[in-house]
């Protein structure tokens, strides 16, 4: 029962570490998209194409959690994504 | 380069489904974790383990964002992985 307990809790932090490197991953690719919509005088940010993004991962949801709290976990995945643009944007002005 | 945004948009929308399986993959283990310790007479909920998974996290993580921002995104996750958990344990009184 406990080794089965330990298996569990490995696979936990397995999990734990590729959420940590794709949430990474993400935050570069939307610093890289913020940069080339920067240099063609577009905004970064883009609350139409964020809701896009929030159904189109609402559409894929099976469970076992309620579509709610995926929402509220996205929100603040894309949240700190925006801020991540938002610094690199004030740093610009900076120089 | 409005194709390099596609590509981009593209990308972003895998990483966005491949979080959302890792999101349930880890509610699901968390639901087994606490059927587990419950039948054990365990309580599911551990603070000390939760700050432990935190620690581990952090340990691995390189950027590009903030410590303070990573950590928050994995308390909402905790946070709902733990009402999974309670929610079944009320079902559980209510049979």
């Amino acid at each position: 029962m406990n080794n089965q307990l330990d298996n569990l809790r490995d696979e936990l932090d397995d999990v734990n570490i590729k959420l940590l490197e794709l949430i990474n991953e993400r935050g570069r690719l939307v610093k890289e998209l913020g940069d080339i919509k920067k240099a063609q005088g577009m905004k970064a940010y883009d609350p139409e194409r964020e809701r896009d993004m929030l159904n189109h991962i609402i559409d894929q949801h099976e469970g076992p959690f309620e579509y709610a709290t995926i929402e509220h976990i996205f929100k603040q995945i894309f949240k700190a994504a925006k801020e991540l643009q938002e610094e690199d944007y004030h740093k610009t002005l900076l120089v």
